[in-house]
This record gives C-alpha cells, structure tokens and sequence, in this order.
C-alpha cells in the first residue's frame, strides 16, 4: 500500500482527495495534516467521513510527514508548498503539489502574478506540470509534480487538439469560463456567503485571473508560439463544475469531420476526456463527481470562429483526481485506480 | 455474473441503479428497459453515461426479461409491476420492486391510499418487505421484494428502536420530512420546474401523503400496537436528500446515555445507519451519494418529549441503493458490495 | 417627512429597511449606521442601491442619532439596543429595536435563553411586542417597540386564532420550522457559505431555540395559559423565507367551517395576512418581497390533530417590512405605506 | 386611467407584467389574457397575486380586447401577435409585442432563424424597436412596439456606446451571455425541470440562436457597418437574470477615462442605465427585480481588446418592464412610473 500524506486536508480539494482515496485499493491515508484543526477528529469537520475515517487532523511538518509517506499531497495556498520543500524531502517521497507554486516556469511571471516571492525557484525546471494527457511519460518518472489549475485543466484540453495542429489562430483565443463556488474554497468569506452567491453570476479577475499565464504557457508548448489570450472566469451558484467556452478564429476552412479527427486524435484513447457527438454541448451536471472531461466543439462559418467547450468536475479532474491520476502514475498503477466513478445525477 | 434487468431504467431511479450497478463486480446489467425512450441510446438520455454504458433501451416486457435475467428491478409507477408479475417471472427470476405495490399487506389500505385497484393482490403475502436492517433474513430468501418508499425508509430508521423498546407514546407521533425534488420524479411538469422549485419551501399531501400507511404498518409491527400517526413531506430546493424530524412523547424519564445505547443495541453493527455523536444533527449533505442513513435524537425535559431525526440520500438508501443492498442479500453476496461510495461533499 | 435613522444598516435586515424605506412616501433615511464600514460609502457595500443612497456608513452614537431623528431602528445583534437605550433617547425618538431586548418581558428568561446580562431591564415592562397584527393599539402610543422575531412572528400567526379561541390543546402543539439563509445574517461564518448551505436541509438549535420562549409568552397571552412547546428550526437552501407547520390536537370535533370562520373572524380585514383557500398550503415563493403571510391549516381526523401552516418572507414581515408597519402605526399613517409590493415571483 | 390588455398573462414575462402594473399609478388590467387557462381565476395561477388580482382569465381574441383596451401587450410565443395584427387592431389600440415578429426588419432574417412563416410582414417597417433608451422619439408616436428580446436588450446597451463611436472593431464581437431559467419560459419540459438545471451550467443554441440577427442589426444601425459577431448563451441554476460578458479588439488606444466619458455620454442621464465604477463588475443580484442594467468594461492592454459587461433582470428591463417602460413613453408619462422598485437583495 501506497503511504499517502495530505496537507490542507480539510479544504475543499483535501476533503475530495480523502473521498477518492478511500477508494482507492492500493493507498492509504496515514496523515490528515490541516493546520486550524490540529488535535481534532477529521470525522468532526467533515462528518461524511463519520466512521469512515478515525483520524484526528495533524499540523504540517512537512519533514515529519516525509519520513512516514510515499508520496505527499499538498493542497494548501500559494506558497505554501514551495516555502517547505527541500532536497531532503524530494529525496525521500514523492510530491504533488495542488497549488501554482510550481506551474509556471518563469518565476518573474509567477511573481507579477501572484505578487509573493517564490521560495523555492531552484525546483522550477525539475517540476512536471501534471496534465496526465499531454505530459504522461514525464510525471512517471518525476519527484515533484505540479497539479494545474483548475480553469486551466479544463481549458487546455478544450482547445489542445487545435492549437497542437496549428487550426486556430492563437492570438484570437477568448476563453469564457464559468466555475461553481467550491473552487473558491472553504474560507469564511463574506463573498461566499450563500446569500451573496446564490441567485447571482459575476465576473471577476477579469483582464487579470492568475490562472491566464498557466493557460498561455501550456498553449505555447502546444503550438510553438508564444500565447497572448483573454481568460475571464464567472462564479455560477452551484457546488461543483467548471464549463469553459472558448473562440478562436479558424486559419483556414475545415470541416466538422475533419475537426473531430483532430480531436479523436489525441484523445480517443484516453479515459478521462470524452469527445462528446456532434452538436452535443458539454455540461457540468454529466460530469459531476467523476475524473471526465467532456468536450466538444461547434464551427461557425458565419464568422469563420471554433468555439470550443469543456466542463469538468472543479474538485475532481480540477484538483484531486487529477492529483490522484498523477500519483497512479508516479507508483506505475492503473491510471484509473481511484477514479472509477461514474458521474452523479442528479 | 449476476444478470439484472431495469424497467424504468431512464427514471432517476433507475439511473441511481445503473450508476451504482456499474460499480457493482458481481453484477452485468442486461436490459435497459424504458417505454419512452425505446430503441434510443440509454447514454444519449443520461449523458453522464456516455462510454460507459453502449446500449440502447428496451420495452418493458418483463416476461422476456425474466428468461435473461437473474433479477428485475421495477423502477416504474405504482401499479405496473403488479399488472406484469405472475407464476412463471417469479419461478425463474427475482422481483425487487421499487413502486409501492407490495408493501402494504393489506389490499384495501393500498387501494384506499393509492386509488387504484391492485392487479396482483395473491402476492401480497408472499412479498417481503425490503427493509434490510430489519427484515435481513426473511429477504435472503424471498422471491419479491417490496423495496421500501423513501420516506417510509427514512421514518422508519430514525424511529425504529424507540417504537420497538417501547420507550416512546405511539399516538403522539408526528414526522415531518423534507426531501429533496428527485423524488418527484423525471415527469414533465409545470410543479416541478426549476423556477417552481427554487427559492421556495412547501408542504404538501398534508394528512393524506400516501407514505402514510406504510411508515404505520411498519412501526406497528415493531411495537405491536396499532398506530396512527401525522406525517408532513414537504419540498425543498435540491437535487437529493431527504430528513425527517420526528416528534413523540416519551413514555417514562429516560436519560441521553439510555437512548443512546437502545439505537446503540439496533445499529451498532449496521454498516448503513450511523448513530450520531451527542448533539450533531444529521444533514442531508453529509449522506449524498451514499446508502448511509445518519440519525440522532434529542431529548426535551421541557416537554417530555424526544426529537427523532434522521437523513439520508432519497435515491440512494431510499431507492437504489436499498434495492441493490437488497439483491447482494438475496444473492448471498457482501451485503455492501456497489455501495461502498464515501458520501460525496460538497 | 419622518427622519429616520438605521443602526446596522449593512446586515441583511438593515439593508430591506433601506429597500423599503426608498419607497416610503412619509419617510426619509437620515443615518445609514454600520459600525463595520464606517466611513464607507453605503452603496459599494449595497451595490444594488447604486446611483440611488448616496449616502456614506455612519457609527452607531445612538444620542447623536436621537437628536437627528424621529425614529430609529436597531437592526442589530442581541444586547446593543439594550446597552444603549436611555431616557435621554426615548424622550426625544420613537425606537423600534429588531433585536431580542425587548421581547420578553421576562428578563430571567431573557438571561437564560440569551446567555448575556440584560443591560436595561427597567424598559422592558414599558416596550411593545409589534406584532401588528395583535398589538395594534398598544404600538400606537409605544416610545419603544420590540418588533417579533422571524420565527414567532409566522408560527404565532399561524396559531393565534386557535389559541385565542380554545380550539387546540396548547400542551400538544409542535411547531416545525423552516428558514431560507438570510435569516442566518451576514457574519462571514463557514457554515453559511454557499457549498455548506447549499443541496443540504439540517435542523438547529434543536429543544433550545433562543425563539422558544417568545413563542410561548405571546401564545400564553392569547390563551392564558402556561404554554411550553416544541420548536424546531431548519435551514433551507433558499435566499428569504419562513414556512412554520405547526401541529396541536383538537379540543373538540370541529369542522373545516369552524375552523375558517375563526381564522376570519381574526385576519378578514387585515391587509397583510391571508387565509388560503381550502387545500391551498402556504409556499414561501408566494410571498417573496412583500409584507405577506400566507396562513392555512388542514384537520386531519383519523389522528384529531390540526395542522397550521405559514408562510411569510424573513427578511420582510419577519423583520423590516413589520418594523416600517410598526413606524407607520406609531407615526399615524396608512398602515400599509411603502408595503404595497406585490410579491415576486419566480 | 389608461386600460391594459395582456395576452399570454400566465407566462412569466406575462405575469412580470401583472406585478409592475399592479403598482403603476395611471394604468388598470382590464384583460388577463391566457388560453391554457380560461375561466380559472388567476390568482389560483399565480398565488402570490391571492387578494390582490380578483380577475378570471380570458382567451386571446385581440379584436375584442382591442375594443376595450387602449393598449394591449402581447407576451406569447413568436408568430402569434403577427396571426392576429391587423389594421382595424392597430387603429383603436396600441400595441407592445413581447415577442419576436417584428424585432427583424428583414422578413427572410426573420423566417429563416424562427423557421415559421411571418403573418404580418406589412408591419415590420412600421413597427418600432422598443429599445427606449436608443428609440426614445420613434417609440412615442409608435402603434407597434417590437419590445426587445431579453439577450439583446442587455447585450445592445452593453456594447452601444463604443459601436456607435467607432471605438471597436466589430468584426471581433463576441459575446458570451448567461441566463437564468425564467427565460426558458414557464412550458413543462423535460429539460426545465428544477433537477436537470440545477448544479448545472451549459451553452445551447451555439452558433444559431435566435437572438444573433436582433444584435447584429441594432448593432449596424449604431455603427453604421454591417455586423456579424458570435452570441452564445448559457443557461444558469437561478430564477433570474442576464449577464453579457462581450469581448472586441479595440480599434486604438484608449484610456480608462476616454472609454468611461464615451458610456457616460449615452447614458449619464438614463435613469436605468448604471455605468459602474472603475473595477466594480456587473452582478445579476445587484438588478433583480428592478429595471436596471448594470454596465461596465475592462481595457486588456496585454490583448488590446475590451471587455464588456451587462447585467440586469430579465423578467423586467429584458421583458416586462422595458414593456411598461415603452407603454409609458406611449402615453406621456413618467418614463419610470410602475418601475420605481429598488433592486431586491438577497
């Protein structure tokens, strides 16, 4: 059995990588680190686990918890992670890092960002970003993994296929997300209120979302250029589901055939990406509680644009059962391991 | 293999039983069987199936059903499965059925309640009624199984110990049940659209709910008395879920811990009804996706009365769940096998 | 015009005193008091009153206020009015406090229920419980009004007329109650956040609601006697709304004539509160945004109980909207003026 | 006291109308046109109007209603007002069409998005787009208002100033809305249910809906160009409200400042139309229930495009108060009578 630590277990992404590791045949969760409630039962915070889990939640000595696990899962804030990290942890487990510490490859623009300094860029180049369906073969091989984004997860494999095989025309990218409210996390925020979310959509980080450099980065890799795109999220009164709508003009004439031979290219193997028929849109409410992305796509010829949809589970494929993909690669497990799930609904 | 058939299978019950029996080992779903979507993809309905089930629906005939399958479940409204049931189904299958058609005893309380006349009324008594926590070993050997409403499943447990160790004032009691919308059902009506449901909370079948005679008959049998009692659904603004807060007096002073150890001596070794700690209250949340039933109880000095509360997923442990919880018992199998999901937050 | 002044005009309540007092033709808003954005400009907190308050947040001096205004309302958190109150203020302004203070005339119940020390007991045999309704005549020459709580004032409405007249054994009756989450307030609390709210239904404050004993005083009045009752609260997933099902044995068989001619005898020529025709449950979308509460009941003979149902909006009759009918009561004008909205629906 | 008729008085939009009208001073329902519901009593429809609408509801023969009103809205699915119109209607009544038939000048546009064959194209040059804030005189001397379509009304106001200014290119418009289910209108469909929308965002109507020919051609009256642009809307889990977020390329540079006096040049001096503060976005919650539309823009000099943004009511500046708006320019009257109401929150 896989020895699994998680810090920042009782946020929203820690509390679903304790559901979807319970599931899992071969690991076992041997530390629920969550600094505000040290000393108390993980059952009491989350008491869908009651009976379920009899643990009581532990600080985050990273160290400590290096020497006991295989592999350490930290889904704290910005900085977090990189402010612990060290040789002698990376020498002795594994980690996966569900924050942006270590997603973005230039610490200048990581900064401008998230305006904070990086404490650890010696670990920037060594760092797999864990996009399990474009970078498999190297996070097998990986000490440290960063997990993407959420917006960026969904957004990137919307529109991967056709900036790979140079379709669109990138400086025309627009991606309009939308993302239920756990993606905001478990902080008690007056914005967060259910009374201030609820019968309400807004936008917000618009022009400015952190998240866009991730998008741009990986996009470049994807086509060779360098990527300049709008990302504007919204918040949708809803638990879970992130839908990206995204536009791009096509570079030239294709059919809706010839589109989808694009996209079966890359993903027709992959479990967790699903091509969804011709004219059927994407929508959270078939995704929900499952590692899938679905996506599809509709060309206008009126105005010779793509536009390209996603919608995934923020908390899964977002956030923890991509960490979960990860690390079944990293031990050489069946990807899927975990994350059999079918969708709930409703 | 255990081979199962579903008629209904594109109501939300019989969706709950496709997305818990694709999890199942032992069992292989054979037939997909729904009037109104004959001939159509199952996963062109329920997306969220999509590459996960391939086939396409069927109709209803259950006696075809019964030569391929090990056992049928009847997801459909009242009164069908007692118009298709007869010798020659039950001789070579098993009839786990999801309406209410066999689970009064007593043909004129089903045609009073239901207003419809029963088709099948010599099965009455053979029929068990599927409440497993309480019936288990009369079901490891039935041939139909009466699968318990929702509410009644809910009622029931939360009341269950206190009516069978008589420490509870059978006439004083009242439930009133919250439920989520799933339990109205697929239908196209104005009622239950979504700008009908939201941002609103009502009763209805007020003194007159047809889950009536089924909650008295069972707590009758548990306490042995007869019992008449007031019971409230009301409708809320949700997918799933279903609590109940029931009211009666007590019958003498008893303190918390002697309570505590009458639910203690009925549940300790469920796997599915959690008895709470002291002063939690369970919540609808906290059971979603799950066949756990979570239930506490308070006790007022003030009144002399005991608050019975109870919560639980309405198409989980209050529909499929039950029914599949049912088959593994009627199969001999590991009672929670397909069931073993955590309870999915938020 | 009457000057009016707001302490706590940024809670939930504060800010539907500022909706409807923008309506009100008699009334003008002098002091928006919100001890938390002192300084703040009213509408970037309250975004909806954009380019209509161009008002900034003051402090909560209640005697400067006193000097300014003809009336004051305390939308604010249990033992502030009490703290503040004198003979000073009462002498020169008319207080409406929407707090606890001064509901009960009882201040050892008060202590017990509220946990706090009750700052100005000597004004508690002079206030006024403002429930309209009722207490018409009395609220007229009041210097000091207690307006109701959400909660008694749609379970005593509900109940009132049955008890006035001897119909219902008081000793049974039951009340359970159900909330939308504004009621919670706007505290910055994780068990209001949107993912803990929302697709989940719990009780609280369970045989120990601090609303009990206001209940049960304005009950006793009515009846004359001793009332001690069960009542327990619930949170619902919805932004406004109370819905109460009360329950109570008969004392006598009565008919459903009876019954209606009672609660008309009470409520016929009142504006806001309306008995539903036969069989029509009160529903909280019916009475969203306006001053409303919507009453009926169903007599159920097979166990002699009567059910009474309510249903009103929280943040309306349940607190501002009654606390401008209380001002429009003692300042001699129409009682109904600037709560002439009809409600909104969906 | 001017008479108003309304057919389709039970949809929601119709039943918008209701509300605003009841409390409009110089207007009285004379007619509550609804075919699926003759002779019913509305209030039994639409219980919240219980007490206040004491009216039976009336079929749709407009030449009669035409005989007693003087002015007759038509809130019905598309091609029903057209079959009716005719001159001897128009000579004795104003009429304000909420439906689509005569938005489109251009009655191929009109047959070729709607797919139904226009009765009455003999009025399209007559009538009047009912977008008072651009069409304020035309409207005034008016016999047939073409009230806008919901997405339009908040789309055209978002995007106008900078059209008619020439400030963007309008090749690159895309915009991206996002509704609430009131717009799905009040019909019993499988997919309007409160499960199947709610914990769900999706995009329908990609690349064909309805509503693209209404923008692009108010958009090319303002720019004077011939438009084309992408519009994708997405359906939301909340009763109501419209975000537009839109997106174009911005022909030069212009500052913060320049592009705020371009918005506040057109509608400074509209009562409702709110050009936010620098940085504050657009929020459906911050209009329910009013006239409002909130609007805002974000320069991007990373990708020299602009953001849009819009948000307002549907049910009222998308539908029915923009109806009670163009009646009352009809009339002579306060532009703003019947529409005082602040927006309502939470």
């Amino acid at each position: 059995m896989i020895k699994v630590g998680i810090i920042g277990a009782t946020g929203y992404a820690g509390a679903e990588l304790v559901r979807l590791l319970l599931g899992h045949k071969e690991a076992e969760i041997v530390w629920y680190g969550s600094r505000s409630y040290v000393d108390q039962s993980y059952a009491s915070i989350y008491q869908n686990m009651f009976q379920l889990v009899d643990a009581t939640c532990m600080d985050d000595n990273m160290e400590e918890l290096a020497a006991k696990a295989d592999v350490i899962f930290t889904a704290t804030p910005q900085g977090l992670c990189a402010s612990f990290i060290n040789e002698r942890i990376l020498s002795s487990t594994k980690v996966i890092d569900l924050s942006a510490d270590f997603r973005l490859k230039d610490v200048a623009v990581y900064e401008e960002w998230y305006k904070i300094k990086h404490q650890a860029p010696q670990y920037l180049e060594e760092a797999v970003y864990g996009l399990c369906e474009i970078n498999r073969e190297k996070i097998k091989t990986a000490r440290l993994i960063a997990n993407p984004g959420c917006y960026p997860t969904c957004s990137i494999l919307s529109i991967y296929p056709l900036a790979k095989e140079g379709l669109i025309d990138l400086s025309t990218v627009i991606i309009d997300a939308k993302s239920g409210t756990s993606g905001a996390g478990r902080g008690a925020k007056t914005d967060n209120l259910y009374c201030e979310v609820n019968e309400n959509i807004k936008a917000y980080g618009v022009a400015g979302h952190r998240h866009t450099p991730e998008i741009e980065e990986q996009l470049g890799y994807a086509s060779g250029e360098h990527v300049t795109l709008n990302f504007t999220p919204h918040l949708v009164p809803m638990n879970r589901g992130i839908l990206v709508t995204a536009y791009a003009s096509l570079k030239k004439n294709v059919t809706y055939e010839e589109v989808k031979a694009v996209y079966d290219k890359y993903y027709e193997k992959e479990r967790f990406v699903r091509v969804l028929p011709e004219n059927v849109c994407p929508q959270t409410r078939w995704v929900e509680g499952s590692n899938y992305v679905d996506v599809n796509f509709k060309i206008d010829p009126r105005t010779n644009r793509i536009i390209m949809m996603g919608a995934m589970d923020n908390l899964v494929k977002g956030a923890a059962g991509q960490a979960v993909q990860n690390m079944n690669l990293l031990f050489g497990l069946d990807e899927a391991e975990g994350l059999y799930q079918a969708p709930i609904f409703p």
